[in-house]
């Protein structure tokens, strides 16, 4: 078989074989395929697409060129959840922690942030000591234990997923629905967890911008999943605007605290009882998804999910003081400085890739992959859309740890709106995957 | 500026600047781009294409990443022909002898074969001695002097192309036609020659297997041309049979020398005069295309046209006596295989491609860039389309320098149809930038 028989094939439209397909991952991760011949595949799948049978094959081969964790030691059904990836979107700490309060296994290995988007395990670095490589008996022992531990990849997760994933990150084949989820479904699949619900952010700040992209891609991803034997299931939610009011590594973990204490944002709170809602149904602790609901309202509001929290920040060896004293444990920025707003009015636009730009431009966030993160800096929003402002009230503060922040001010001015009235945005928007009430 | 963005520009349909495509050349130039990203932007060319000022501005910025040949001191007008690739067709050759023979300078840079198709260098080579690596002073003075050079690229001619077309194989982004235009034109406008035929060629043998696609590609060859302010014409004839009669590098030369004697193919003098009248025209040899072509038929038979190729054969330090004793001076295959015809009737099919990899697999052209070429084999048509034949009457000669020849036999004439009727294909579809009688 020759390579570029495998790109023509594709670049004029045919359903790849199995055998292809295992050609191609097979090349890349020996080396046998030159860089230049992956790069033109992938902007031919870009254009052309791939079939459900083509994802599938392509997910699972990926999965198998490396290594599969075995999490059968752990009692009950292990359920995981995956964001596509948002500005203020720290959902799945608190949520984790919500879900194994419940008694259900939640073993969650999860990523870095890159441009915009930040990472799970960024914001959990953000508390001092946290260690989010631990090896994989002792993420089995402390799943078992805690029924909670969020790490990043052990071992050899589809090393050819981690090949095709820096690539297409330089050959603008990023955005491909078919290769999106393959690269998710692989690691979430080696990853071992029995069920998964995933998060698919749709808007202005997240990598899906339309709602029709956005089941696209949650379509592939659940048909992906159950192909695979896996409960599977998709929320399409709002990433217009940040989801929370907090965005920066420090920030996020505060408001994820104050949440676990029944003091969250509205928005936050209501996504995660929503998702942890569904996983309570995968995970047999709930008959339907609004007892599942209410089991979730209930370990937020008891202090059942914040001691799992506590627990889980301990075990990874992070300062479990940071429940109790966030303020004294998280870092700090030196500057606060706060936007007042020009006009009255009703806030009617605060546009979040921009908003999270602005993080990443005051260190939060990588412009490139090795770019070093300051956790202390960030953004936190006194409105959101819908809220009433006055003239010179605080839109927002920035935490900084540079004085003078005029770019970050102007860029903050030109993605927030005031106009005479506006409506609070629908916060989910569908489910996809879900066939019965008991999902 | 960023490749990467480049790549999201053409990618989205969006039309390339001058700044982005220079970006993009430079880059190549220097091995600043990565061969991945360059062929990402390919592939995006192959699917989004190019306007007509990106194709210019493509060609234009290839064409000064390398040398320019300045070929001011040879008086008069300078005139080129290029072929776009087919199975037999030697055309260059005693075409650019005829127009010689009318007192035009014909400065000709040509390239070599790949796969089914024949390079006009190779045929050339097949003359024992004759160079076709001279210096750039050599062939000023060899044109002024026999008004005929038939050379390969002297010095560094399209560097960028030379790296882009390499890629282009191997990543399935050949049979582009912003790629093909820009490829041929950089390479030609460096040339130096003032005015150029193309001939495209159409069918089964040629790149173009459509008459639409073949349009196109010659729409833009001209197009190009003439935004340069290149007398600049093109022609699409048919490639679907071998041209001529001879397919093989020795073989064609033969037939080039009895075509300068007069004694030709029907179909090769044809095409050779109606693009001889056209270049007539172009060099101020003739007022209208009927007198060129009536001007080429007299140099054909009157024997200048011959003088013309046996004085470019003995400068260039080939054996002149090929002229003469043909049979004695190039290579001769060891075997002579007839293939006889299984039914009687008319020859309704010839499959071009085909019968160039059957000559190819005899060892006369390569599979790979590198291949050694065997001169002597190849195919001799006994029979063309529209020619009655009886059974067992020959259909055609292998020229073989092994015994056995049944993979050939059996590709042969599984690729040759005899019919109860067949008509003779039209040779000449139509031209494209002919403006005015007077070309």
């Amino acid at each position: 078989m020759r390579m570029v028989d495998v790109i023509h094939n594709k670049r004029s439209g045919k359903e790849l074989t199995e055998q292809e397909i295992q050609f191609f991952v097979d090349g890349v991760v020996s080396g046998d395929i030159p860089d230049y011949q992956i790069s033109a595949l992938l902007m031919a799948i870009y254009f052309q697409g791939m079939t459900e049978k083509e994802q599938s094959t392509l997910t699972m081969t990926m999965m198998t060129s490396g290594d599969h964790l075995d999490l059968s030691e752990i009692p009950g059904v292990k359920v995981d959840k995956h964001s596509t990836g948002g500005v203020g979107d720290k959902t799945s700490i608190p949520l984790a922690a919500v879900v194994a309060a419940l008694g259900i296994p939640v073993p969650m290995i999860s990523g870095r942030g890159l441009g915009h988007t930040g990472g799970t395990l960024d914001k959990l670095e953000a508390i001092s000591g946290y260690r989010v490589e631990i090896s994989e008996q002792d993420f089995i022992e402390q799943v078992k234990e805690d029924k909670l531990a969020i790490i990043g990849a052990t071992g050899n997760i589809a090393p050819a997923d981690k090949k095709i994933y820096a690539l297409r990150d330089v050959t603008d084949t990023v955005d491909s629905i078919p290769l999106i989820a393959s690269s998710i479904m692989s690691k979430k699949i080696a990853s071992g967890a029995d069920a998964l619900v995933i998060d698919v952010k749709t808007g202005a700040g997240a990598f899906m911008k339309t709602l029709a992209d956005s089941r696209e891609l949650a379509e592939a991803l659940v048909g992906i999943g159950k192909g695979v034997g896996m409960q599977c299931m998709a929320l399409i939610t709002d990433m217009n605007q940040p989801l929370g009011k907090a965005i920066g590594n420090a920030l996020e973990i505060q408001e994820s605290i104050e949440l676990l204490k029944g003091n969250g944002p509205a928005d936050l709170e209501k996504l995660i009882v929503v998702i942890g809602g569904y996983m309570a149904v995968m995970g047999n602790k709930a008959t339907t998804v609004e007892q599942g609901q209410q089991l979730c309202e209930d370990v937020i509001h008891n202090g059942q999910a914040l001691e799992r929290f506590r627990a889980m920040i301990k075990d990874q060896g992070g300062d479990p003081r940071v429940i109790d004293d966030p303020e004294e444990i998280l870092p700090q920025a030196k500057y606060r400085i706060t936007l007042p707003a020009k006009t009255s009015g009703v806030v009617s636009k605060i546009v979040a890739n921009e908003i999270g730009v602005a993080s990443m431009l005051l260190g939060g966030g990588r412009q490139k992959a090795n770019d070093k993160l300051d956790y202390a800096v960030g953004i936190m929003l006194n409105k959101k859309i819908g809220d009433s402002v006055e003239k010179g009230e605080p839109l927002l503060t920035i935490y900084s740890n540079r004085k003078k922040v005029d770019d970050i001010k102007s860029l903050l001015y030109g993605n927030i709106e005031i106009a005479k009235q506006a409506q609070k945005p629908k916060l989910i928007y569908e489910t996809i995957g879900v066939e019965k009430q008991g999902v």
